[in-house]
């Protein structure tokens, strides 16, 4: 086989190019209700599909993503793109979420800032962005407007809900919120509700970003002061929590930077400016606010809020589950996810546990995409 | 055995009141030379001692504290103190660092806050504080200020140094630049050289009190301005790494404050609260250029730097060394620690490990005395 061949079927496995949806759900007069009460609309939302909806509409695959991830999970939108989609590895023909027999569907969550509605959105009743008066929404308000979404696309059915991270927590909720609506859920890395030390995190992270002076209350848009310091400082801490000590031990040991100076108060070391790297980039592709809203809805995530006990809402579930973990992930262990396995095999549920073997933690799932081929294809096949 | 007696035998295993001491050590003529090579002088110490020196002066014990504390070891100053020294369940008459035959010595470090010469003090030159202008200090320096008070007290053996976290790593380093003046070194919950993850949360807490615009450069006394926020947010986050997940949760798990409204941005978990609380307490207690100044002495701490290699370092030890680790230490994982075990003993050396058992993660060593007590007492022994 050719150089030149091979590179032709290597073109031929992607997904080709794609380009983003938009569509305005809700109106001033049919609102959206958010779990707290408050009501919302219109709502604009971004998705992108991948392959072909089938005659049956029986094959459709929904993913549901990471707090600071969008809609473009595969393909480029133009064939120079230097970027592909954050999981073009494993969606696509041929792939673990085969595009050739799956419509796969993705849409950017509420309260984000990659084209469906969010603080930084503006409000119509104000003509400004929304701010600090965009309501406090939750992982239920986020698949419902998945749903919604779904409704008005004609698809009254899902093959299988799949996500990492936050995007796990959003498929366990679907199963438990539309229980004949979905055959089969992949939550990765996500515990059924979030555990103190998660809390904890996720609470130095938004105090880094409130108490940047230009947070000024989440007013900011406009103002020509955005809370950079705050942002990228927010990033770093979620960084450490995302990959593992052994990974950034490989990485970068005690390697220093080359500097004329050894002894200042300055950082001196690669991890040091890795982590400024990550923390410039996230400035500059992310809504301070959009991360403050997210990261409360993830907060409150706990399948048991709203139902008499954990093991209730657990009880409703009908779709077959994997649930996929990852050995080194720090942010979100693996026996926290156990813990949902656990109920639900109890409970005499169809619920599968599948390790990921990896020394780079949380993230792996957004790296090391290889690993998580077998275990999705295999549990899409059964 | 009365109430009243039990009383009267308890008291009796405390140690007498004591008194803080403060000496000046080095002066405008002859400073003390940091390992940066900068000049610092005069240097105020302040420290404590307990138990009695015998004649030969050959009971001597080292504490060396961890990076907030001070030299307040143990005992109380008055009857009515409701404080006592934070290891005081560890040192005192017939406990493991037993005072009927140790006399035990504890200074506060070098560029800290509490008595000793650091950042907040008086630079003589200018007449001001010191601020930024202090300069850069190593674990190097604070044990050579440590020797300097020996010198100046007439001691000059050690029967042991001990110490927790930045304590350990004083401990360690004492053993491999003055070999031959220490028997036994117990370095507790640290490692040989600081690794990648720990340079990065140093990194963040670092970073939350520089975004303080109340920092001011560091140039903050005096001004009615201090960068409580950062403070307390780099606490939070310390706390975060001192703390394990379990004991988090098993404390804390998703407890909600009392509020009454649920849906804001607020935060609304018992968790949060406790950070809240644990950074407000730090605040009033500790300067946040001495944090800046002992967190970048960690993050310089390698014992080989200066040294052909890290063995090389080792190589010189020649004391009796049991390195104590805590096996849900997230901060310093016991694997850190191990490294140096395992070197010394590959050399023939005496290189004992034990491990703790805890589910309290790194600060075990500050809360859960009683797991401590064998391990000290019986290497002291030895």
């Amino acid at each position: 086989m050719s150089i030149c061949n091979r590179e032709v079927e290597y073109i031929s496995d992607e997904v080709s190019l794609t380009s983003p949806h938009n569509l305005t759900l809700f109106d001033a007069k049919e609102k959206f209700k958010t779990e707290s009460g408050k009501e919302l609309g219109p709502i604009e939302i971004n998705y992108e599909t991948y392959g072909r909806l089938n005659s049956n509409q029986d094959n459709v695959i929904l993913i549901v993503h990471h707090l600071t991830a969008n809609a473009h999970t595969a393909g480029k939108y133009q064939t120079g793109d230097q970027e592909v989609g954050w999981w073009n590895n494993l969606i696509g023909p041929n792939k673990a979420i085969d595009t050739n027999k799956y419509y796969v569907i993705c849409s950017n969550v509420l309260g984000s800032c990659y084209g469906t509605t969010g603080p930084a959105s503006i409000n119509p009743e104000t003509g400004r962005e929304y701010g600090t008066d965009f309501p406090v929404i939750t992982i239920k308000d986020m698949i419902k407007l998945q749903k919604a979404l779904l409704d008005k696309l004609g698809i009254n059915h899902l093959r299988a809900v799949i996500g990492g991270s936050m995007g796990g927590m959003q498929a366990l909720k679907w199963a438990v919120e539309y229980p004949d609506f979905v055959d089969k859920v992949i939550p990765i890395g996500t515990p059924g509700r979030l555990k103190a030390q998660s809390i904890a995190y996720n609470q130095i992270a938004i105090e880094a970003i409130k108490n940047d002076p230009d947070w000024q209350k989440g007013d900011y848009y406009g103002s020509g002061r955005y809370p950079k310091k705050g942002m990228a400082l927010a990033r770093k801490i979620g960084m450490i929590t995302f990959r593992s000590p052994e990974s950034f031990q490989n990485k970068f040991g005690r390697e220093e930077l080359e500097r004329k100076d050894f002894y200042t108060l300055d950082s001196q070391f690669k991890i040091n400016s890795y982590l400024d790297y990550q923390g410039q980039k996230f400035i500059e592709r992310f809504d301070a606010n959009s991360f403050l809203y997210l990261t409360k809805a993830m907060d409150l995530f706990d399948l048991g809020r709203g139902y008499d006990s954990f093991s209730t809402a657990l009880s409703r579930i009908q779709a077959k589950v994997l649930l996929i973990t990852i050995n080194s992930d720090q942010l979100f262990p693996p026996e926290e996810s156990l813990e949902v396995v656990n109920i639900l095999q109890q409970m005499g549920k169809w619920a599968e546990h599948y390790e990921i073997d990896s020394k780079l933690g949380h993230d792996s799932f957004l790296v090391e995409f290889d690993k998580f081929k077998f275990p999705i294809s295999d549990f899409l096949n059964k």
